[in-house]
């Protein structure tokens, strides 16, 4: 479980995760429903998707119960990533039925919300294909970590994780200057790193390839558009320039998109607006 | 801006929130980007929503500078609750560029997602009406305190706010006893506090009512099962007994569950599966 | 040891408060005394009380050996609940003499103080049997959830938890309106949560009373009017609403009010001024 | 309000207390109870205590509403280590109602037990002048800082803060060594740090004044015993080593012992068992 | 003093940073000597250096005020990034004495430890011009973003912030790969990030060229043989790609190393061995 | 690895210094380089001195793998206070080569400064023998209870871990009183505290002396003056009291102020200014 694949978030944003989630849920009197039942009951349970989805978020799952109360046994049939089908077990828990139930709806969130991301994305890289699917900055406050990771569970890629990470020149940016000057006053700051610039118009993409960045970004621009823009790139010297289409990226256009021959499509959809993968618990007698 | 109106999320929860957000957002070297500008230059900037909807979240805009930059000023034309057009200024901030530039996400971030909440719970107030609307503890991790405020200001109640505050008797809490025995129990732990029992039939309901629950809920009937159900509460000696429909309420039956003249719809989907509402940020020069 | 007992606070609230009373007991420098002790040492020590009570704060106990020494290993002999006696073992450490001492006073704060607590609600809950005995939100600030658990260890149930858990409508609550609007008006907003509502006077508990709250509170009434007032209640069409006397429930006045017929006396004594029980920790070499 | 008086705990442990407390009594929906009320109510309230005692906690009681609503102003007539009479305003919020009523009583939790600690403090102080009184470590988990602060409000003075501070050896440090061994490797192991032996015959204060100890701590023993230990220190050619007396200091027997002479009185009966002060809020409108 | 300056770590780091110094600095009892004085004793102090240098971490110093006692003043004759000579004033504060003594350790410890980064820092940046110097990932746990913008302010580039940042192949991640095929690797799983590999022999320097990378890294090559490999890089058909010489880089040899025509020298030394500038705090009387 | 023994810091300190160090370094999409390797690569590594020394913070590197990746097996065949040759192996890794690499650099990041502090402590212990030295409160930020502990492992004795500890008199406590006084109000306010006054000339210690103090602190005295100081304080009648010479104590001025017969030598350049000795991690196969 350990030894942190692709598609793991680093350890300690899942700890701190569950740890604030659980402080959201139980509160000073502890679970009140889960009291009326025997201390000593014991149970199994397995979770199951009610809908076909990309399974993300398993290592929250069992950090939630890690955290509420360790003598509760977590196991995965099936990893971040996996495919999961309508009904079937994905993971299964026993112990005490009252800590069972008193953290069931916080893993179940977790779970839920990352695989909506994941599946959400899942559709998004099958349209896509070659192109790669990258999810921007646009995520829920205090989960970035988890839900790029659940792009990637979904077969995305990354973007920028934090305002460190690269170098991103918008419009906003260029107030008084020039493509070419900020670019080389980014090199001169922090040398090496990735430089992006964000295009309106085609001579903006010439302007941007010429001063040599690493992607270029086609703002909101209609297929059409964004496809004589690809050629520009394809066509200069710099011909394997990173092209990143964003704006307008839905799953209606996105094989549209694709077909510009960009490298990368982002959309802020599969982040901020995934709708949860509806995973439930079924609960039987040890 | 104090005085804490009822869509308001208590300050504490809001300053956390706004503190982990800027840590996900804000890496080690701030904002490779905004360092490229000149420091003094100073701007004016506005939020403007891209679509019409419901705003919420401002308590969390305005802390995300006050963190940031506490020289920044916020000002806001609208408050959490509003009704907003697309196009329209709901509210401005003045001060460094490069401070604005770095915020912009994280209060945008908090801005969407939770206008996305009030706007979609608005839309089932508006279609269930006179029934009132409630969210479940689906929540996203670490926001919910936000979330549940994003619904009040969308026009709906809230549901429990932790597994501390009511009592919810589901059907893994009847393992081996009554909904009467169940009620008992609960009373006697937890005297005074609102029960609410999970009811998947209409014996179940009668037992409820019996026992004197606060809540029946019904939970995935078909409206035409929910009517009964809800006929047989008003029916009964104690015909106030709110009841409560949850499972299968979205947007296109909202009206057709409303009809059966129960007291309370609970839906996960404006809090778990709300999609974020696209605003943005205009910058002028100041 | 896992599983949440009836008397067991959640967790997350153990490992955050012991985490806060080591820092506030270990110094930078560690535990200057114990460093004077060979770090071979080992020992043998136990929990003994030098005065008869009821135990609250194991949980606490041995969660300060977790986080000081994992090597330490804690064994229970009573479990919080339990009528101790003056001089037995109540529970048991092994491990290095250095890790014990240090961890020794911080795990007695913690077993003295909610000790103190649980026996003291023990005393007042046999004086006013069958009337059942609360505790108020006047607890020790950062240690609510524990103090609560302590009450119920002594027999006491729990009012309460969070400002967020039920409405309790006080004189200040209601300036410019009356008791029936100000319950309106808590049912819209917050439906299905158990109200509360302070009365001085008996025509505020016929008004309590038809307003349906859940429970009706005696304010500081003499034992004589509070047994009118419960009289109105009984005599009411809603005869089973509980009542409770809060104000003046002092060991020596608990019999005399719980005479009166009511449900539940409510004191802050037992949180907020209970005398520690006298436990310490005898050592002897492995 | 700043400057630091001897009264006051460091800033940075009231800060965390507040935020502590303030987590613990408002949950994610707020005060339930004061939405009842209109938001832009505004009021002034008094603080004012029901008996007379010692004040302690006023920084705690600001922060409270510096934390939850920073537009209540607070004002003091008092001042922590101040004697109030019962009846007088000792202090005075202005501003919202609904803030006031929801800061409340973590507020008044603060002030009530610092101000226990004050006044039960002040009564030792006053039997046993002009021998001073100290606290022990004792404390309550998490208000360690606050307590010892409270605590000389009172008059009275700080035994260690933490186990970094000083060298305490009680027999439990002296298994198979000397005093003369253990004070020795103290002096090398920390040079310059107070010394405290615990002794419970005369032979080891003997021992303990040859070894130049600081304080000469007398454990459990009766006024008796301890005055002729006392004399046994007066005697010797270090004279004025202290002399604490711990154990069995109690109200009634604080004079008793105080009269043999010795420097310290400790007691843990002034931080772990005083009843709270009991101060209330008395609202009226603005 | 907000609008952040190039030379400005991100606000959240130093708060959190400046909350933990002060926590390990002030204990529960707070500054047993400042007690001593008179609590309404004012006084200025300037800050000056003993020794000349270049300055860092007036946030810092600034904010343990803020924290300990907004009531003192703070002002600032030099930013960061001045040079600042032996004897000046760089600083002032002004308010409460025992503030002041209170927080005068922590806030120089801020100070001497980041201006001793930036003065290091400033004697490679002048030795290596017109190279870049860069720091590397030995920085000191818990200041890293600290440290990073002191280099920063002594005229050096940052290189990785974290390992989320860039690519950064060594050795151990070529077992069982090639140069050529981990770029590409890296390519596909983090589309636009900026690509280093360390290359300890010609070959390699070749192989990473001819994968197009961002920075070639010479690990600890002599001058001669980091020259050839420059002229690799120049000669290349990608001849502005970067080279960085890592390994050796010290004050005598970074002439010499900088000869070579290299475009980033990057060393350890200045934040991992900085010695600190002296800088110390002397009182006068208001 | 448990036991506590003199050297290791208390273990609060080591997890909270260790989770904000990984924090630091490990941004939120994990480690972009070591995601390059297949998941399931095991790997062992040796911790390995490139300089001979003395070991510290081995407690710091266990829990950096404890908190990344507890599947990473740490063991340790020298412990902190130990000699270390160059060459080597001190420690030893065994676990997936991805969680090996991604925690590599934080844990040198404390064995490589904590070893520093140790290794330049021991030249002054072996310098000044049998004078002891002790450090001061001229920490790094964050990490002063691993930084004393490192003092010790090199052999060091401890100063005050916070101004909480002791009493320090300095010139800016005289202001307008005498030594004398102060000592006298420092008793009274604090009583058995160590208490150390700062002497400037030779008056001053004939004061400090008279008034008792633990330690008579030499600051910044020539070698000649401070063996005028002494000589004055063993000619007293209590030439016991403790001699500690401060400022300007260097390596190569360590054994002529050892000579003055002090009893303690003081530096800051032993924690503030003390070089990393270079320690790496070497890589096989498993």
């Amino acid at each position: 479980m350990n030894g942190h694949r692709e598609y793991d978030p680093p350890r300690h944003f899942v700890v701190d995760a569950v740890r604030r989630a659980i402080a959201d849920d139980v509160g000073p009197l502890g679970d009140l429903s889960a009291a009326l039942l025997p201390h000593d009951e014991r149970a199994v349970a397995d979770f199951i998707p009610r809908a076909p989805g990309v399974l993300a978020g398993t290592l929250c799952a069992s950090e939630t119960f890690a955290q509420l109360d360790p003598s509760v046994r977590v196991t995965w049939a099936e990893a971040d990533g996996a495919t999961v089908e309508r009904g079937q077990s994905i993971g299964r828990l026993e112990g005490p039925l009252r800590s069972i139930l008193t953290g069931e709806r916080t893993a179940l969130n977790f779970l839920c919300h990352l695989s909506g991301i994941a599946t959400l994305t899942r559709q998004f890289v099958e349209l896509a294909r070659p192109v790669r699917v990258v999810e921007t900055r646009k995520t829920l406050p205090g989960l970035r970590a988890l839900e790029k990771a659940a792009v990637r569970a979904g077969g995305g890629a990354n973007h920028r994780g934090t305002l460190s990470d690269m170098v991103m020149i918008k419009d906003n940016h260029l107030v008084g200057t020039t493509i070419a000057a900020a670019v080389s006053r980014a090199r001169e700051l922090w040398p090496g790193r990735g430089i992006e610039v964000e295009c309106d118009r085609p001579e903006q993409v010439q302007e941007a390839v010429a001063a040599g960045v690493d992607i270029v970004m086609l703002d909101n621009m209609s297929p059409d558009d964004a496809a004589k823009c690809v050629e520009i790139v394809r066509s200069s010297d710099r011909a394997r320039t990173l092209v990143e289409i964003s704006g307008g990226v839905g799953l209606e256009t996105t094989a549209t998109y694709a077909a510009t021959g960009a490298d990368l499509l982002s959309t802020s959809m599969i982040t901020q607006s995934a709708p949860a993968l509806d995973i439930g618990l079924d609960l039987g007698a040890e």
